[in-house]
């Protein structure tokens, strides 16, 4: 049989990113470019409105993957041949071939601090271009964002201690695996065991041994003893069969024999009660003359596991963490949306627009925005994200009205403050004009914006909730926005 | 700037899926070599140990894409680049390249109805070979085969609606987008938003419009004419402002002024108290002379959500899930795991191997198995699945003793049986013998399987534990294994 011939299973190629979008996109550019709006500029913004894992932070991730996504959008021949067999116009096919990106976008940097409903990436775009992008831009920014969050959590318990992501698995698929590992490895984790991972992005890999080699030799010594004959730096997995009777004993009678010729690092844990075994086993590689082995840990390990462990007295010195960070296990999905908020209209002006909801979290705010982090001058820490339309300069002001969008009494005023931008320009007009950084720099870059937050917001229990505020500017025009539909609802 | 480049943050071309592996399995595969193991005929078993979302069965799905997997299975020049840069020998890595997948797979179909601890795929292959693909495996089949059983979960609280998977924004990444959805497809869903699934898979595509099109427009009525305009079948999205003062007004309106023009489909609510805001939109439509009109819902609906829905009345003729179906929320991940169950001794013989562990769940089966299920031949329903040795002939056995592995007093004789074997060749030494079948094949088979199971074991909540039993032969090898892991513990 031949290989060909099995995989017409895939109907088309697999050439192209540009349908990885939901279909209605696909139908309002066609309505948009029959109706000739397709030209028009519009802007969008993305934003979450709740914070994953009731974090008191999120962190940024996955623009490097948007960016190589707008960069590379075009429509290939099979895209082009499926929508005609899905009964597309060859009209509207011939004006989707000739889609580019081209519009301008302002966005957070990758690792950046980000709270809930403050824009994240601004695109401002011929309006059916700006459609067919939202779906995939989502995919990407949601799930990698969540991952960085969640391991910015595990790291913020074990903040001395290394951690290592070790879900590939367990990840809901492929790029799961490689792009998870990535937000986690920016947020502070120290290497993954995904080895395309480590080769594409160059993130340290690490590894030791399964059960299954011992199974192999169907002893444990021996399988210690190939395995220190072919790597100087051993870890031996010590739960095949009995950790504290048979593993730990196995692991330093070979860690003995080898000496010199082998670097004992240590011994893994994978199952059973990780807390008295790591401490037994402590005490048993410590008598027998090895304080400087480590006690590496997995088996469903998270941040609350790991803090309990250690409330626990555990002597565990490296974390392997899979299911929980890789799928985000406690909340699968964030739930970032990509807003419409302005709009050329028919004369070449732009006007703003709103999205109303009978979910009020639900109702967008309108109008071209940017955002600042007010870093206290004197302690150099963060007072709160002030969101200002686009013309106003909060930069120079020098007493900042910062109150709660919703709540609007709880306010205070500040001074002796910098206003950072958080957006910076990616795309200029379809042209990539930003640098991207390093994996390492993303990294550093995270722990200094982590170092401007108050403590209080990085417990990972009912963090205190950081400001997001509003501009009065910006407030009252979204009040009035919201008032215009009311009364246009009336008039149906 | 140039894209090349900006694009040198990714360290070497992403060409190959070799190295989508944990790295213990790279340097295991090396101590196999080394020492001259790596081509010991070796048996591995994927199976899980509990079934997802506290279900009565799970659907098998991946195999598609591990077949793909395992053909195209080799080391690229660059993933040899790679670990060379890592610092493996060039010996081993000339080692590498001379790797093929060679070995036979013997797996369920995809669409099986699978549950814990029984063998979905077993792999036999050199040591090295079935120790590299392991990582891949898994990842590919834990989320495929998620999916699939959360998607039947959903269709069996609507079993008679319409049900579109909405949910690639919120995917865990691009892959889990489409594979995610084709799992949904074949577990029951009629179509999905993702247009790329759809030209790869040939998935029915589904989709309307957004918010966003509304406020493009600023004007409910213009956006739903322009779309009227363009589209043949229209469903309206009735919630950008107020969905039963505007909305659904605005939708008749729009419905009745283009009368045969258009076929209007419907309407679709994605906010606000669903179970009120359909019943009334029922009325209106009705009352408009839209009988024939369907409501379409969204809005993190699940089976839970579906099901309280419907128990409160509510008018939905067709459901969109997103986020809750894609990232399988309340169970983010299946714990499939791959076990060595038998390996080549020195003399060439196989031999049986298990796993102990602390976790009695953790406790492997040894031995080459077969699975069977044991179907009634008077009601055609399945007693029970049945995990032979692989030398068993249960189908020739006028009557079986089938007896719970743990509990082994729960127990009954059946007669007048047939033993269906599950298992079918995939890949014999590594050539694909098996052919693929057909999307809509596999989706049949699907409520084939469902069909011989009793209601008892489909239930959403609580239900029934399905028999899955060891043959007596196949429970005494095991326990014979575990005295002598025992005894040689003792020994240590």
């Amino acid at each position: 049989m031949d290989y060909n011939e099995q995989f017409a299973a895939f109907n088309h190629t697999d050439d192209s990113l540009a349908l990885h979008t939901d279909k209605y996109q696909i139908n309002m550019a066609q309505a948009y470019w029959q109706d000739g709006m397709h030209t028009r500029k519009a802007v969008f913004e993305v934003y979450f409105r709740k914070l994953p894992f009731q974090n008191g932070f999120a962190i940024f991730a996955g623009l490097e993957r948007v960016i190589r996504y707008l960069h590379g959008f075009r429509f290939s021949e099979s895209d082009l041949a499926y929508l005609r067999e899905e009964g597309y116009s060859d009209e509207y096919l011939a004006y989707l071939q000739t889609i580019r990106f081209t519009g301008t976008v302002r966005s957070m940097k990758e690792g950046e601090l980000v709270f809930a409903n403050e824009p994240i990436m601004r695109i401002e775009a011929p309006l059916a271009e700006a459609q067919l992008i939202e779906t995939a831009i989502l995919n990407i920014v949601n799930y990698q964002t969540l991952i960085a969050t969640k391991a910015a959590r595990v790291k913020h318990v074990a903040p001395n201690d290394a951690c290592m992501e070790f879900g590939t698995r367990r990840a809901q698929e492929m790029d799961a695996a490689i792009w998870g590992t990535r937000a986690a490895y920016i947020a502070g984790f120290d290497a993954t065991s995904n080895v395309r991972a480590g080769k594409l992005f160059g993130i340290p890999v690490s590894g030791t041994h399964a059960h299954a080699m011992v199974q192999a030799y169907r002893d444990e010594y021996k399988a210690f003893k190939t395995y220190a004959e072919t790597h100087r730096d051993c870890v031996f997995l010590v739960d095949t069969y009995d950790t504290l009777r048979s593993g730990v004993p196995t692991a330093i009678k070979v860690a003995k024999e080898f000496g010199d010729r082998i670097s004992f690092k240590g011994i893994r844990l994978d199952s059973g009660d990780l807390a008295y075994l790591s401490k037994e086993a402590r005490k048993m590689l410590d008598e027998a003359g090895f304080p400087d082995a480590k006690i590496y840990a997995s088996n469903d390990l998270d941040e609350q596991t790991i803090m309990n462990l250690k409330a626990q007295g555990a002597r565990i010195d490296v974390w392997g963490i899979g299911t929980k960070l890789i799928t985000a296990y406690d909340q699968p999905a964030l739930g970032a949306v990509y807003k419409l908020i302005a709009i050329e209209d028919e004369a070449g002006k732009m006007v703003d627009t709103i999205k109303i909801s009978s979910n009020p979290e639900k109702i967008s705010t309108p109008g071209r925005k940017r955002v600042y982090r007010i870093v206290n001058k004197t302690n150099g820490k963060s007072e709160g994200d002030y969101i200002a339309l686009e013309h106003e300069e909060p930069q120079n002001e020098q007493r900042l009205h910062m109150f709660h969008p919703v709540h609007t009494y709880i306010a205070k005023f500040v001074t002796g403050f910098e206003a950072r931008e958080l957006h910076h320009t990616i795309f200029e007009q379809g042209k990539l004009v930003y640098q991207l950084p390093a994996l390492q720099d993303i990294r550093e870059f995270v722990q200094e914006n982590l170092d401007i937050l108050w403590e209080e917001y990085k417990r990972t229990l009912n963090p205190a909730e950081y400001p997001v505020n509003l501009s009065q500017e910006c407030w009252e025009n979204k009040m009035k926005l919201i008032e215009e539909v009311r009364r246009k609802v009336k008039e149906v």
